[in-house]
């Protein structure tokens, strides 16, 4: 896999799935030619702190100090402030950890100067010692909402405080939102894109509903390549099977990849997936399973390899 | 002492000296009897937060769990967020440590939705298990600046960040700023108002300078009795005496007196200062240090107890 490291690869991302993926392409593609585009959807303004979730959980899996056992806020975390705030009847129901907390004062300290979330962003991956480029999707608020029967709840108040359980009719998407222009440049130099193993609805359509995203990412690179998020029949994490349910659809990795459509030039999905129904186009069928470092490595190996030979054989 | 204990007390508070002596009073005059009205105009937003120093110190003096050594913060005090801020390349000038900082989080965000500064200093004083009324000055921001030379700074800014060096030319408050209705209500109820050995500059002034509060203490009470911040010719804690020189006048027990003018009907001082020239009007010359919480207690009783000397002569 050597050669793809000429390529120039950009990975859209959303939480936890897309942060291991994320390292994994970190640990053998040189950090200039790496670019992670991250949903700032569940982003939200909590106790006067501007908290960006997928963003940390990126950062903190680049940087290696992500907690292992959760998938989100930091490893050998305390929680000495949020345990105070509940004595103080303040609300803990968004579990922030005393090192967590650290990222969203600065970001809320860095955001009040005037500096957009993109420069924040690179500020904190500096101080973390991330060499890729970690852009959030839009320099301006692009919340989700869920719309469940007559409720339009705020992204984290459905996917935290209510546990993701009140049924989704609708994932209500920001309408006016621009890439900034750090994204538009990525996507421009684009060879290949990467559509992560995160939810389709909540953490990538909302990349993808960023204007000029979904229309770079399909006219543009010389491959997109997308892991599902469903294996074996389940979401590894989360919400995205119960939400297939709700659409009416198959809980099936065949199922993703058709929802992605003609976005997508090649699909990565699991050995488990093996006997069902082969999803369309061309496809890589692996163990997409993220335990640790390794398998993340293997796996964007694995995900740059079906790039590659889609590149080579538009090429023929 | 007792007597005085049917007396509604009203102590008008900065921070440090004024939260050891409300904490004397709590242990001897009756919660329902006592309300300490809190200077604001420290108060500043900072990563986000609402913190308003004054209170805190207030707050966490008379719920026992004031750090006894900084006179600032909460005892048992940890700084994990706050060496993490500075890791990240955040501000960590102002020192808050954990438990300090759920203040801030539950304060900020009880404000963002919707309550006063009233209400929500009640709640945090409930979860404090704080029975005196502590109330802040006015609902309305009232942010004292510092001018000097041509340099207007935000308080906390000379306070804290440049350690109160830079020569005070003038203490700027602002015009237009109004009381509580629960503090016109307490003031209208009062017996015996105390001004706290706080900053007559800093602390006391911005308190006499909301509206109608210096009209409310000039008029109502039968005793108004301050307490000397300087000691031995010195401040016990912070910019007083220093900004005494640089008004021009002696840094005395007597100036203070006389800086508060006819606003007073009674002024305590220290022992020290008993072979200087005797402040004007009716003074009681004790023992002011407050190293424990005997120390405390025992200032409160000596404080009512010359404001009851006061109210009797009035009277007779």
């Amino acid at each position: 896999m050597n050669s793809s490291t000429n390529y120039n690869i950009v990975c859209l991302a959303g939480g936890v799935g897309g942060a291991k993926l994320a390292h994994g392409l970190a640990q053998i593609v040189p950090p200039e030619r790496l670019t992670i585009i991250v949903n700032t959807g569940d982003d939200f303004q909590h106790m006067g702190l501007t908290i960006c979730p997928d963003l940390d959980t990126v950062m903190y899996a680049l940087a290696g100090t992500a907690n292992a056992a959760t998938g989100w806020g930091r490893a050998d975390e305390s929680f000495h402030v949020l345990d105070e705030v509940a004595r103080l009847g303040g609300p803990d129901w968004f579990r922030l950890g005393d090192l967590d907390l650290a990222t969203h004062l600065v970001r809320t300290h860095l955001l009040a100067t005037g500096q957009t979330l993109t420069a924040v962003t690179q500020h904190l991956c500096r101080h973390l010692h991330i060499q890729p480029d970690v852009l959030p999707m839009s320099n301006q608020p692009a919340p989700t909402f869920i719309q469940s029967g007559a409720r339009r709840l705020p992204f984290q108040t459905w996917f935290v405080a209510e546990r993701w359980q009140p049924p989704v009719d609708k994932v209500v998407l920001p309408e006016n939102v621009r890439a900034s222009a750090q994204v538009t440049h990525k996507l421009e130099k684009a060879d290949i894109v990467i559509l992560a193993p995160s939810n389709p609805f909540v953490s990538l359509d909302p990349i993808l509903n960023v204007y000029p995203i979904r229309e770079m990412v399909m006219d543009l690179p010389q491959a997109v390549v997308a892991v599902s998020p469903i294996v074996g029949g389940q979401a590894v994490k989360g919400p995205a099977a119960k939400m297939m349910q709700e659409r009416g659809v198959a809980v099936s990795a065949t199922a993703v990849r058709d929802y992605y459509g003609d976005l997508l030039d090649g699909f990565v999905y699991d050995v488990q997936d093996a006997d069902a129904e082969p999803p369309a186009g061309m496809t890589l069928c692996v163990d997409t399973m993220m335990h640790d470092d390794a398998d993340r490595r293997r796996l964007a190996q694995d995900v740059l390899a079906l790039a590659q030979r889609i590149i080579v054989a538009t090429a023929e």
